[in-house]
């Protein structure tokens, strides 16, 4: 394909996705696989996660950003699950007039974050589409062996806490997305920029993984919005949940954006593409699990707690009373 | 999105893909990620294939052929490493018109095929797409610590070895595209509709691996032509080849259609969609690879030679003198 104007497959994988494969068992990208060994008593942890364009992100980011998103989405799930990565597959579908140009600075995304955060290409496919740009990413971390971190094993009991603070990127697709308020009607004319990059490029909060590891009960990535992915963490664990949204940790401009607007708090706890961890902590460890998260330097706030029965998630609004929710995550299917 | 008419998300994973995800640590597909360990003594094998709708197949096949050819051209991969499979994660970007009878027969499709392999699907992401159909599988596989069979290791002097037969799939795909020659030109009217089957689902010959491990160099797969892909192994080895073509194992209807037209030798070495096994094998383990191979089940036949030197691969014609192809390989890219 594409004749003496383009690179040959195995060129752009000598010349741009080789460098990229630093680990051992990559092999240079010079093989069909990978071979992999989890460190001694340790297990391996594999997720993988799909970004279209124009379902996933809007498909105009610079490609660096868009790289660095792939990775950190499914670096949020290895977080949550406790796991520390080591390596990632990458399978790119690329429209037929990519160019030289993208694939150099979207690589060059990857090598960025990929240092960041301790990481290496492993392996992977390129190969075109006639539709959207689509990344896969399968991305594969390790723990102690058992020390796994579930979703479904929360109690009735356990305190619920969150990282980070919610709600950013989802004010920051509607701002992106020209949808919603604008920035100027919410008194954040000057955060807008900083919320939009928050939807952009999510920041996992890697350094929890220790602390999960030792004091939480279950857990899971936040990236279909607070409420829905707690009821996912309910249903998946049979029990119910009350979250207080005045406990929910809010960036300054988010709580400058709900002074100006309230009705967006459905939007803070629904929108998605937070990528903080949620986690549900035995009472009698939630002081040592704050106090660890902190050491590490991840911000954790307890918003609620889990609770006996089905009853899903019940939201207390900032009245005190129950809110009612009607759609509670945001759904990319 | 879609609303009642169709199931959600998690709805369509506890009914289609959570029977399919067997193995433990897949953890019935209820959290973000999946916890693996290799067995005692083992290493993992992982390995990426994408399949794009109008790309890589037509779109019109069945949908539980297509489950098995997106987990065929993995197990491939992990076959020609001396691996046996483990389980593989699925990441599936369904059309907006997908229907649940579809992903009921492509679901079945996997559950037989995974019976088959004796495999398990582990994790995955579904997503839609404004694009074609696109999926992509990454299969984990194991072996014995240390006994990866790379493609980077064949020596001057080793045997060159292929399973099975060469220029069924590429035959098939001329037929099925309409293109080329008709069947009945060929003298194989009867058996158009085997060497198109053999271009929609590839059979892998999974029981080599124990026998590559013992007396293999080095192998890959062949998935983009003979002649191609045995020049890979030649650049990553470092050596050069000689392919006999007279050697070349040819099932009875491509060896009917090559009498009808010579010309079609073309097709045979460089067409691609094989998913056969090529070994270079030293000359001093050559007869105990062919028995093992044998016993196995598994047919391997002698095509040539690695030759010193980085001449790239002599293809040696019926006439006796080196055919001249321009083509090596087909390129999906």
């Amino acid at each position: 394909m594409g004749g003496g104007r383009r690179l040959s497959e195995s060129g752009l994988i000598a010349r741009y996705f080789a460098p990229l494969a630093v680990a051992d068992g990559a092999r240079g990208l010079r093989d069909d696989a990978v071979s992999l060994t989890a460190p001694a008593g340790h297990e391996l942890v594999v997720t993988t996660d799909t970004l279209v364009a124009g379902v996933h992100f809007f498909g105009t980011e610079p490609a660096g950003t868009l790289a660095a998103k792939a990775l950190r989405v499914n670096l949020s799930d290895l977080t949550a699950k406790g796991a520390e990565p080591i390596g990632y597959l990458l399978s790119l579908a690329l429209q037929e007039d990519w160019t030289e140009a993208w694939l150099a600075a979207f690589t060059g995304g990857l090598d960025k974050d990929q240092k960041l955060y301790g990481w290496s290409l492993l392996g992977g496919d390129t190969t075109k589409t006639p539709g959207p740009l689509t990344i896969t990413v399968t991305a594969i971390g390790s723990l102690p062996a058992g020390e796994y971190v579930s979703r479904d094993t929360a109690r009735a009991g356990d305190a619920l806490f969150v990282s980070g603070t919610i709600g950013d990127a989802a004010l920051g697709l509607r701002l992106a997305a020209g949808s919603g308020d604008a920035a100027s009607t919410l008194g954040i004319a000057g955060a807008a920029a900083e919320l939009i990059a928050r939807y952009h490029l999510p920041h996992p909060p890697v350094a929890i993984t220790r602390a999960l590891r030792a004091h939480a009960r279950a857990a899971m990535d936040i990236s279909d919005g607070l409420a829905g992915d707690c009821g996912k963490m309910c249903a998946a664990s049979g029990v119910s949940a009350r979250i207080d949204t005045s406990e929910v940790p809010l960036s300054e401009p988010v709580r400058r954006a709900l002074g100006a607007n309230p009705a967006l708090l459905r939007t803070v706890l629904t929108g998605g593409d937070d990528y903080q961890v949620l986690a549900a902590v035995p009472e009698e460890t939630a002081a040592a699990f704050a106090a660890a998260a902190k050491a590490a330097g991840v911000r954790v706030t307890r918003i609620g707690g889990v609770e006996a029965g089905d009853g899903g998630v019940t939201v207390q609004g900032p009245d005190g009373e129950p809110m009612t929710l009607t759609h509670t995550s945001y759904s990319h299917f």
